[in-house]
């Protein structure tokens, strides 16, 4: 039996290939949850794992857990992994490092010949980006308990289509019920998504902890009317009111650096017709703080400055603050077994705060939990041009494997 | 043989009937154009024409001409009507009031059994509202040769359907080239989707002319990055940018008034994701003017304030002013000839400038020209509450028909 190494090579091919399914013109992905694609991508993880004698259990929202037998029957598992989606305009790594890291942790482990104490686990989550149907990290809120199996089945995209068809359409259910698997512990391995690591010459980012984010739901109603005679002091444009709503969203986040930011992302109009004045707009806007304490006084501003816009233009502004996440500290320990095992490697480490959501804040409710970041370059991430070295993300994938070893025993 | 006379009741009970094809919880229709209730209503249209004796004859683009024939084979048509297709937040009336007043007419002259030298031609356009498809006033731009065929059937809607799979899904399309019909002269009913009437207590408007409209479609592009971890500092956001482009539309608007106006409408964001700052947004936009020259000055305001917008926030942002509608000065004589009709019946008349865009713009290209008003109640059009009532609408049945007697000999 050899020692277990990770293949820097085996790993970086495995990215490309899984970057095909879905690529765009510009050399990103667009693969986002349960689309025809996603089912692809889980395919072609399936056929990875099958020479590893990976056994697949996967619940009814998707989530596919990878499970390698250790050598203890009642050890509990170690789990890894992350997510396989992503974002429109996404890239090759974000979430899909994770996932193949955890491939690679299992393929040199199978090649080593080496059987775990603990059983390990590779986890695929459904749905972490959100894009498509929100809120984001969806298959690991239902698996934690955070949302409910029936009410996110019938949660619709933007074209009516429920989460239950489209699991249906892309034959991803499975037939366990969401629920915790009782892991002993729970590590992701991610892309920092920002150019702090890179700018720092750090190698391995330790990740103790997440900002709190909260996101909304804004509706505003003014009056349909026609765009030729209707003069404008008769107006009640839910467009015009909604642009002074973006625009304050975006001064909320400038006056929150550099601890937080702010951003309204997605819109819907209606009727969204050539001759007719807006008369219903909807705003998907998020705050969030490295501080819990502010990110909820970015709120308190931003309903504020919405309550302001709908008194002068007499439009109804309602604003639903439908999820949050965070924040979240990382469990202690777990990330000192994380340093120690960078700096045995000699990587250079910094200790992060995650801005982005992530499934380790859901996990993190149910067991001991720890990421790692690996470098971004250039700090370009949901974006085709997103990129981390084959050297960079081998060094995390070590750092897991390593980590693995000593949790697992 | 009697005297022909309009019907106020049939006219009134038309309308009712009309309206219930799209009909909406709020009281208002949703009937765009080339959709099944489109469809639908031209069906309606056809049997209440079949006992009058009228001929269809339909065009490629889908405009239907409904010929009484005149005594006098050699003599060129008095042509009149106008669209039934609605905006998505439509009423019960712009557009209807013209093509079913036509009807009216056409009803009474053969209640009366008289026939008039000049042939006559009742007219529903295609696609007036321009809400599905734009350009607004598809059906009259391809007669009047202001858009080729070809090129107009390949505009596609948000979700890719062409117009010409639209036509052939609905069956609208005829097989006549769309051209001029030689007509004698052109005259158009409409409510006058505007307070000044009701507020002056105006029987009848006459339409002199119209404003000067210029469309544009507005393409700003930024930068994809991640919501999380991307700093205010280091985004370029297509929406934020956009929401000032929208406060820019309307602030132009302002200034203009109260000749003037400026609009924006319509909206598309890309990818509209909620883990993703906004990378393309495109908006559709108006600027409109009594006076041509102040429109152009419109415009440009708002390309300079496009280009500060681009300049400071480090986005790319594209115009395109792909159509404009007038100004048009209608035939004075034949505005004559309903301003005596409107006298004779002791009707108060008043001229008017139409700011919305109407067939008669473009059909003004080809023949002697003219439009009526009658009055809405409140100014409010294009919205589910949009209101004129059986007699002021019977009213402008009444000059269409005596001015249709006048012309037609």
């Amino acid at each position: 039996m050899t020692a277990p190494h990770i293949d820097r090579d085996r790993l970086w091919q495995s990215l490309m290939d899984m970057a095909r399914i879905g690529a765009t013109a510009d050399g990103g992905s667009n693969r986002q949850a349960l689309s025809q694609e996603d089912a692809q991508a889980r395919a072609l993880l399936l056929e990875w794992c099958a020479p590893l004698g990976l056994k697949l259990e996967q619940d009814a929202i998707g989530n596919m857990f990878l499970r390698r037998p250790g050598s203890d029957p009642a050890a509990r598992a170690v789990a890894f992994g992350s997510h396989l989606d992503t974002v429109p305009t996404g890239g090759r790594f974000d979430g899909i490092v994770g996932v193949l890291s955890g491939l690679e942790v299992m393929r040199a482990l199978h090649a080593a010949g080496m059987a775990t104490r603990a059983p390990l686990e590779l986890v695929n989550w459904t749905n972490e980006e959100g894009s498509r149907f929100r809120p984001a990290m969806m298959g690991s809120r239902v698996h934690a308990g955070d949302m409910g199996l029936e009410a996110t089945l019938a949660i619709t995209d933007d074209r009516g289509v429920s989460v239950a068809e489209a699991l249906k359409q892309s034959g991803l259910a499975g037939p366990l019920a969401p629920s915790p698997r009782g892991w002993a512990c729970w590590l992701e391995a991610h892309i920092e998504q920002g150019p702090v690591m890179e700018a720092s010459n750090t190698d391995i980012g330790i990740v103790v902890g997440t900002m709190h984010a909260r996101y909304f739901q804004i509706t505003v109603t003014g009056e349909p009317s026609h765009v030729g005679p209707t003069t404008m002091d008769r107006r009640r444009d839910s467009l015009a009111a909604t642009a002074e709503a973006i625009l304050a969203v975006e001064r909320i986040g400038r006056a929150a650096e550099p601890g937080g930011r702010a951003s309204a992302t997605w819109i819907e109009n209606f009727p969204n017709a050539r001759g007719a004045v807006p008369a219903i707009t909807r705003l998907h806007a998020d705050v969030r703080h490295d501080e819990a304490a502010t990110a909820i006084e970015m709120e308190a501003a931003l309903r504020q400055a919405l309550a302001e816009i709908a008194a002068v233009r007499q439009v109804a502004i309602e604003v639903d603050h439908y999820t949050s996440f965070g924040p979240v500290a990382f469990d202690q320990t777990l990330a000192n077994v994380l340093r120690r095992r960078a700096e045995a490697r000699q990587f250079t480490i910094r200790d992060m705060i995650a801005a982005a959501g992530h499934d380790s804040v859901l996990v993190a409710q149910l067991c001991p939990s720890a990421m790692l970041f690996v470098p971004s370059v250039a700090g370009i991430t949901h974006n085709p041009s997103e990129y981390s070295t084959p050297e960079q993300i081998a060094r995390g994938a070590q750092v897991l494997l390593d980590a693995v070893l000593e949790l697992a025993g």
